[in-house]
């Protein structure tokens, strides 16, 4: 999604919370709320900052403004982070306490738990998994870089690979969904599906991409388990096709890797679930509101 | 060093101990004992593993005959986590809570601190930061992948990466050094500083994927502190180099990073105050002898 401007980006955000409150907060009284952002937040002080693609210019006092507004005390985090905590609560994280989330969706991230404790580095900017370079040739990313994983196997990577082939492929089946302006992933998964030359090579592009991220990542972290979520991964056959890859890496790259799989977490909820644990979780990690 | 096999790796090091006990050990009489190995360390159950490099086929329960042998309690660990923990309770661990310990040394691995403990990762194999893939075109790894890090940037790789190159040279300084079978990084050093262009260029490949690999880190795990170890950077220019280069990266990489340093441990003993940090830390994490 595209916000023209930090005054739009922040009415959608306060429209979605109050639309929420009239409807899925019926019937209850919450004593708490928990808000999960894109970008980067400064979870401590209930600040939203900004990041590339994100039309924040100016830091915004979100948890202070709706602890205003509401009468509730409010934690903000990242999206990425707070739905890593649902996956420590209610997820793998009851079994292991060293894992790795890994969202991919619009964009990609992970949510770190080494030790039993979520990572979340100096500045709370921890997981930005999508900003590994994987290609030195690949394709340039809003950070500066170029072929920072992101841009090659994301939902809007995987878009943006399939608009750029389509030159040189005048018969996809692409072709058709192009022109409607909404090319996105899942097309390019339905074409590649279809036998489709283009999609197809988008296909293996990202997974060759994920993969290489994957090994670099189980070389610095080993994690015990390995957890997808996200759109572009919900159906499971991607993170089949890794874990695939992941078994042909030499052998200490798995050791210790007990569990490769999708979470079982509802992907339409991990969303929600984790902006409940930013709220159940706050009592512990902060004890005064904002403002 | 290059160790045939697993008898005469075995025997150098229990030489070295048997060395160190007899001088070093002069004066002082010990109550436990630690140990850093290279390559892959069960810590927990005192045994030293295979690793790529490393001439060990079957896995050498080394805690329990060192037990035997010297009637002390051993800990045995990998030598960068040792280090790690030299720098956790000597060095800049006093002053943070998240902080990366990257040995640029023969190979290249990193100290991983995140929320004040070190990170192990499942079976103690974190921290292979050597193996993160940096150039997909780059020189093949005996891990199986081409272009880690360690191919190109480590103390073995800079001069593979140089002994490479002599044929496009012929009039490099560094046809001489070659000759005698001994090139080192160190002679790489000295011949870019004199201007020697295959010198130059194989150091400025080193600088540029230490920086991507750098950058990776930074987006993954947004450390307060990075800190520099080992031979190859005991110099300390190549850390003001790649500060320069990371200053240069998008705003959110540098995000909360406080300090970005050569290590204040001395170069030399870091390895032995990390075998003592070893024995030192062994009863709060293991409490029996081996064997």
């Amino acid at each position: 999604m595209k916000r023209e401007n930090q005054a739009t980006a922040l009415n959608s955000v306060h429209g979605a919370i109050e639309d929420f409150m009239r409807t899925g907060g019926q019937g209850f009284n919450p004593s708490a709320m928990g808000v999960g952002l894109v970008g980067h937040v400064d979870a401590t002080a209930g600040i939203w900052r900004h990041w590339v693609n994100l039309p924040i210019r100016t830091p915004i006092p979100l948890a202070a403004q709706l602890e205003t507004r509401y009468h509730l005390p409010v934690a903000l985090d990242n999206d990425a982070q707070a739905a890593t905590l649902a996956e420590m609560y209610l997820g793998v994280g009851r079994e292991t306490e060293d894992f790795i989330y890994i969202n991919v969706g619009t964009g990609i991230s992970a949510g770190i738990v080494c030790n039993g404790q979520l990572v979340r580095g100096a500045s709370n900017y921890a997981g930005e998994l999508g900003h590994m370079m994987v290609d030195p040739e690949g394709p340039l990313c809003p950070c500066g870089r170029h072929g920072c994983l992101e841009t090659i196997a994301s939902g809007g990577g995987l878009a943006a690979v399939a608009r750029a082939g389509l030159a040189d492929y005048p018969d996809s089946l692409l072709q058709d969904v192009a022109r409607t302006g909404r090319l996105s992933a899942r097309d390019v998964f339905r074409a590649a599906a279809a036998g489709d030359p283009l999609a197809d090579a988008v296909v293996e592009r990202a997974v060759q991409q994920l993969e290489r991220a994957l090994v670099n990542l189980l070389n610095l972290l080993n994690p015990e388990v390995v957890v997808f979520g996200g759109g572009v991964v919900s159906d499971g056959w991607l993170v089949e096709r890794l874990q695939n890859c992941v078994a042909q890496a030499p052998p200490p790259v798995q050791d210790g890797l007990r569990d490769f799989a999708l979470s079982a977490l509802p992907v339409d909820q991990v969303g929600l679930l984790g902006a409940a644990m930013l709220a159940w979780t706050m009592h512990s990690e902060r004890k005064t509101p904002h403002g």
